[in-house]
């Protein structure tokens, strides 16, 4: 390895740069295979002994931003990463990481946010731990939230009628069990979270009404496996509905054909996306689950998602085909456009 | 809330200070009683649906020190929150926080490091997640590990040989089940981590040859276990032995009496503590463990920790008694000291 490499931005920035980048240096070193679902499937979390474990660190800059903040944006962003892999949440951890000097008033706002996103998802936190560093050390704050949780009784019934329309389901819905035919189905509009951050930043000149979607899906996914049929969920976080719908691709060895004007977007994230040259399918979102439903179950888990607070602007955009290669979307015009895994992210720092 | 106030650094320092910061921003906010061993009772983790669950980030300065790094520090660190719990460590994340343009040779050195220790101890990173920030917004790297675990099946066995002695067991050894006349058992010599960080620090003008003790416990608890008779077992980490004798005593409601002949120390260590003017009790160890032990089992408990590698040390250093209240030392020179628990941490930043 050349002694001058460094760590860059763009390694930490959830499209194609980081995959090589975990690959490269994270997984040679500490993949070691263990669990059903073991770390070097890089899925949202780990399955170990049936116990479903995930992490991650926030490091969302500003740490307040409209509609949220890092502390519920923590709870959130744990709970859906628990949620999507098909287990019900049990409990998170909270590890602070504050700087000397950081604001008593702000951190109470923050904490206090990580509590109402705790006792709206019904996902209590159990454990914690504090670190107070230099201000010269850490600019403001960072938080870890660990999750754990258990296998969803309903997997089991998600299965049953996955299976009674084709031959095989697998144990849990995952990346590489979407199959062709099956309907992709995201549970709201695209977007917010990182046009919300980006107006709010210095420097952007731009102002906007949108909110960030942080929020705990639990409740919402919940609907979606009663219904049943899902053979994969997942959240668009970082890299956005591009990443998300690519990793399918890949994992599955599926095309994907998204219709454009089915794609659930608000006009002003539509007009911040046109005057930043951004795509909007590649910035993360923080509320949102994509599914791929069996197909005559798709109108049912649309059904089911709508009725939540969470899911109401759900829309079926696509389909797994045989017909296609990757993920290619046919756009307003009536072309056809290859949709592309984002080689970084246009949003950074966004969770 | 005083709009002015801010964090300060010993709010993260393991002392007093820390507690009363705890209590009042993070519990308050964030403690739903909820688990087993929940989050006010501010243990090493939490247990929830007989799940062990504990979170640690880890902030050392420098990040590469003489003996480890923060790469084996923070899986020792977390596989030992798990063990004094009494559990058996299923599994750690790992959650990495890098600056931009930090060293990939540094980082695979880490990240090897980190291996080892999960190898050494025999628990897998099953899952994980990698963040990437400016340069500006934080200086070399933090990591969080977050473990679960199960609890052990030696911990029947160990209850049982408490109950053979006395009326009454806890479930789970903890910090509100010493006893009176229960041996004070500390695995080895104290302050070696502290000050292998101190002497690698710049500005502080003195050389050592001194190591962190940073190792995983849990092969070592497993023999101490097998014996049984632990009332109490942890770890003496951020404000050293002093904290950890406190803790206990306050929440067991039990005097402590140290002999101050009998507490292992490497000379090097005693010197350059004399020479800083540091109480080597008061330092923080990530390679130790302290157990609080029945009487008549105690040396047999002090022969098993004796026959492993991490316990070679062991020692007994003192008992819990009604004919003292909080902790006192009987001195070198004959005196009685009281040894309370420090304000702040003499030596930061070491995890």
């Amino acid at each position: 390895m050349d002694k001058e490499e460094t760590v860059t931005l763009s390694d930490g920035a959830g499209g194609e740069k980081m995959q090589s980048f975990i690959c490269r240096l994270v997984l040679s070193n500490l993949d070691s295979s263990a669990g059903e679902i073991p770390l070097g499937y890089l899925d949202d979390g780990a399955v170990i002994d049936d116990i479903v474990f995930t992490t991650d660190s926030y490091t969302v800059k500003p740490l307040i931003f409209p509609g949220g903040n890092i502390g519920s944006l923590s709870v959130c962003g744990t709970v859906n990463d628990l949620s999507v892999m098909g287990a019900e949440p049990i409990a998170l951890s909270c590890s602070l990481i504050i700087s000397d000097g950081f604001s008593l008033k702000d951190l109470d706002v923050i904490l206090k946010s990580m509590r109402e996103a705790s006792d709206r998802a019904g996902v209590p936190v159990v454990t914690g731990d504090t670190k107070v560093v230099e201000k010269t050390a850490l600019e403001g704050m960072f938080i870890n939230t660990s999750g754990i949780g258990r296998r969803s009784d309903l997997l089991d019934s998600n299965i049953e009628a996955i299976c009674a329309r084709r031959e095989f389901a697998q144990r849990w819905p995952n990346d590489s069990a979407v199959a062709p035919g099956d309907k992709i189905i995201i549970s709201g509009t695209l977007g917010d979270h990182g046009i919300a951050l980006l107006s709010f930043r210095e420097g952007y000149g731009f102002e906007t009404q949108v909110k960030t979607d942080a929020q705990p899906l639990n409740h919402m996914i919940r609907e979606a496996l009663r219904v049943g049929g899902i053979s994969a969920m997942k959240d668009p976080t970082r890299g956005g509905l591009s990443n998300l719908l690519n990793e399918w691709s890949q994992k599955s060895k599926v095309g994907i054909i998204l219709e454009e004007d089915d794609v659930p977007l608000k006009e002003p994230v539509v007009s911040a996306c046109e005057m930043l040259g951004i795509d909007p399918l590649e910035i993360g979102n923080e509320g949102k689950a994509a599914f791929a439903v069996v197909p005559d179950l798709a109108e049912d888990v649309l059904a089911a998602l709508r009725k939540t607070d969470e899911g109401r602007d759900a829309a079926i955009i696509g389909e797994a085909s045989r017909d296609y290669r990757g993920v290619v979307m046919r756009t307003s015009v009536g072309g056809l456009r290859i949709v592309e895994s984002p080689v970084g992210d246009p949003v950074p720092r966004i969770c």
